[in-house]
């Protein structure tokens, strides 16, 4: 065997034990049963220390050293092997366990001080995931920026600053066209109904269908909170239903099978290679995102959701497909990200984005972090942010250490919408499926275009291969001032 | 850290990773999509090729060279530790991957010939997969004779010649019962009827609360083939439905609870090391067994049973419970082990366990055994096998690799005749409790005895410890003397 082969066998069994880890991951959320809880976080440990020990097993320094590639799509696995080694090499063993051992405990404390809207029972906690989070990313940065170097793990090859000038661009318009919407006389109506989970668990199977989910190689489950699982041929999502807000699921499941249908869509020569799976945090988000927005609360798609909803459940106070598509895309005044729709959920990003990148800087302190969010809230939002669980303590990411995640949101909404435009260029007649309920010539340009090539390009090549031009925020501004102003009839 | 702790801490992390092999397993059988199957196979060979190099790890014979354990538990958790790692380490590598691809073949082609009803398709397969057999069970004995070797995968500690022993003496009365109960002239009605799906599984779920099974820590799925899965504090079953046979659904969930329940009730001291799950599969088998026969084929636990059944599915042409009772042990002509009821179970094993003893030590050819199996049969059970799939081709086992398996489950049920003695000796007004629909005050006195002690004494003493007496056949023959000829009349 060659270095290169057997480089390749041994990276092929250690992606087959991150694909387990995975699915104890999917198990966990869906199925176990509540008092295997104890017990399955041994067995997470003992199979995230299997995935640590390969993963900086120094055989792999040597094979790297040796490893000759027959082709392109094999020096790019080389590649990608090599980067996740030094970067994993880079962390010290004793930082890496007390990163784990901190957030671990840190996320627990985040949720009893949310749940008291007690910012000060959080701080200390969330100062020493600071600095052990700033201590990670000055190693992995080894003398470059420690923000950057963290925002490699979720984003590879995309700086803050070239992130912050594609944001800073964004801020200004979508700030003006949202307080231009929630001023504009026209207001869509909010729902005001009952939808009873048969219904909704049956139409989000039938969204699959629209979108093309593969069934064969897939599963839908519900879950506390919707995600999507698994690479190559095993990807299931989940979702989950309020009898008051439909949307909720439908949409949570519209956006899983995206990301799904990214990792279902990769080619099968790279199952369980360093090219099989989504490329990036950002590249993901923009699959979720297309699926959801650009295609999903679109006029035509809406226009046939219409009518099956009132097949469905009856009549819910909805007359006709315009209005319903207001509803469906009606901006809310509100706190919460997660709860957030088009018009403002990238103003939530940029906000984490900008005080996370100062924390993590230092130009930021933990103990001023509160007023600079709220600040930062009022100024882009109009008003105050009434109490820390709307605000400061609303989400879950920084109690576990993620830094560096948020702004890859914002990046895949910004991509969704080069993407978008680049499709509907491509495929012209799409309305007319939509409106039918058939997404398929949607997602099989993005099947050819982007979905099957995994990891093959860094994530800004990936854009900008699919689009034909390179990645930046017009698109998805244009769409949305086109889009919003004529539905609030501005 | 001493080389105890060392240990350990090293067998925890593998314990932990043998139970997520369990998961996959679980996952597998029954909500993985089908178009993951091949994926799944990667998977599951990564887990067991990281399983199978840290029970060969070189530390383990340092360790266990130097470890001194602080009591006898510990002195427990080095012997079996010991043990494996002597017996993985006999068997050369390259035997045993070629085992494991052999018999991976061996059951393709076994189904074939199954299907097709060709023997001769599937000799010279079974001819390979002996012999490689053979050539383990060699490695394993180091000098001593093979069978027995192979039988210690199953059940440490028995020997061929010990259940030979006990098995020829059952041998000759079960033959007579089974011509003395299918003479009779009074016959048990068969059940001719349709079953609903919802209520055999809505019933499934009472009979496993009724032996007290934990659901907090289990749950309960359809699958092709019932099974429980799991060991410690996430212990799941599965059954079947056939709409014309409820009992087989009902019956298969009892069996697989009693198995769970052993499992569930393993002292929580002993999770994750290699006392924490069953022993053996004889002393598995007697949960599973005594859970399913001696109490819910019983006539106090079917009176309630048969009152449920009306309830749940109305008439169904059985009027009274002894009828019911009748025909829930009703002892049918047939040839296949796994429909065989209580009587004539171990009948069929019995011929399995001599046969391949014979394969195995050489003294019977696999061309003659097709011959040897057909004339078995119609010495114990009196009419002639129809057809190879009714015969010789009808279980798995033997295209697995699987030989010393078999008698296990004869152990099992003798066992179960042991602890049933011991139990109504010792719980005298159970019945009273049965005939309401619970089990407890018998799951309670194995909990107590048996089950929670898990891997703490060899097979054979925690049979002997539970009852206060050796084991032997004599319990299990006269109960089933006394119960099948009560039922039948004679």
């Amino acid at each position: 065997m060659t270095a290169y082969s057997e480089l390749m066998s041994f990276q092929r069994e250690t992606e087959a034990l991150a694909q387990i880890a995975g699915r104890l991951g999917w198990d966990q959320e869906t199925v176990m049963p509540a008092g295997g809880a104890d017990q399955r976080g041994e067995e997470m440990a003992a199979i995230e220390s299997v995935l640590h020990a390969r993963r900086t097993d120094p055989r792999l320094a040597d094979w790297l050293a040796k490893a000759k590639a027959p082709d392109a799509v094999g020096n790019r696995a080389l590649d990608l092997i090599s980067r996740t080694y030094l970067r994993t090499a880079r962390v010290p063993a004793k930082l890496a366990a007390e990163i784990a051992r901190q957030t671990s405990v840190a996320q627990h404390i985040w949720a009893e001080a949310r749940a008291k809207n007690d910012v000060a029972h959080f701080l200390p906690t969330l100062e020493k995931n600071v600095a052990l989070i700033r201590e990670k990313g000055q190693a992995l940065a080894d003398g470059g920026d420690a923000y950057d170097a963290l925002i490699e793990d979720y984003e590879p090859g995309a700086s803050a600053a070239d992130l912050a000038a594609m944001f800073d661009a964004m801020r200004p318009r979508l700030v003006a066209l949202r307080a231009a919407v929630l001023g504009a006389s026209y207001q869509p109506a909010a729902l005001d109904h009952s939808f009873a989970q048969d219904g909704q668990l049956a139409l989000s199977r039938e969204l699959a269908d629209a979108f093309a989910y593969d069934w064969s190689r897939g599963r839908l489950d519900l879950a506390v909170h919707p995600f999507s699982s698994g690479s190559g041929n095993d990807v299931r999502i989940t979702t989950r239903v309020a009898e008051r807000d439909p949307f909720n699921c439908l949409y949570s499941t519209i956006h899983e099978v995206g990301h799904a249908c990214y990792e279902l869509g990769i080619d099968q020569t790279y199952l369980l290679t360093p090219l099989g799976q989504g490329v990036s945090m950002g590249v993901h988000e923009s699959q979720s995102r297309i699926y959801e927005n650009q295609l999903g609360r679109s006029r035509a798609l809406t226009g046939w959701l219409f009518g099956r909803m009132k097949e469905t459940f009856g009549a819910f106070g909805i007359d006709d497909p315009d209005a319903f598509y207001a509803t469906v895309n009606k901006v809310h005044k509100g706190y919460i990200r997660t709860e957030a729709d088009e018009v403002q959920y990238n103003l939530h990003i940029m906000l984490r984005f900008d005080l996370e990148r100062d924390l993590i800087a230092g130009r930021l302190t933990v103990a001023d972090l509160e007023e600079a969010w709220n600040a930062r809230f009022k100024a882009d939002f109009g008003y105050a942010v009434d109490k820390p669980s709307n605000g400061v303590l609303q989400d879950v990411h920084w109690s576990g250490g993620l830094f560096g995640y948020f702004p890859t949101y914002s990046l895949g909404n910004l991509y969704a919408g080069c993407l978008h435009q680049a499709l509907r260029a491509a495929v012209p007649g799409l309305d007319a499926s939509l409106a039918k309920g058939d997404a398929r010539p949607a997602t099989d340009w993005l099947l050819a275009n982007l979905q099957r090539h995994g990891g093959l390009r860094t994530p800004r090549e990936t854009i900008a291969h699919a689009c034909g031009f390179e990645p930046s925020a017009e698109p998805l501004l244009d769409y949305l001032e086109e889009k919003f102003r004529a539905i609030y009839r501005l």
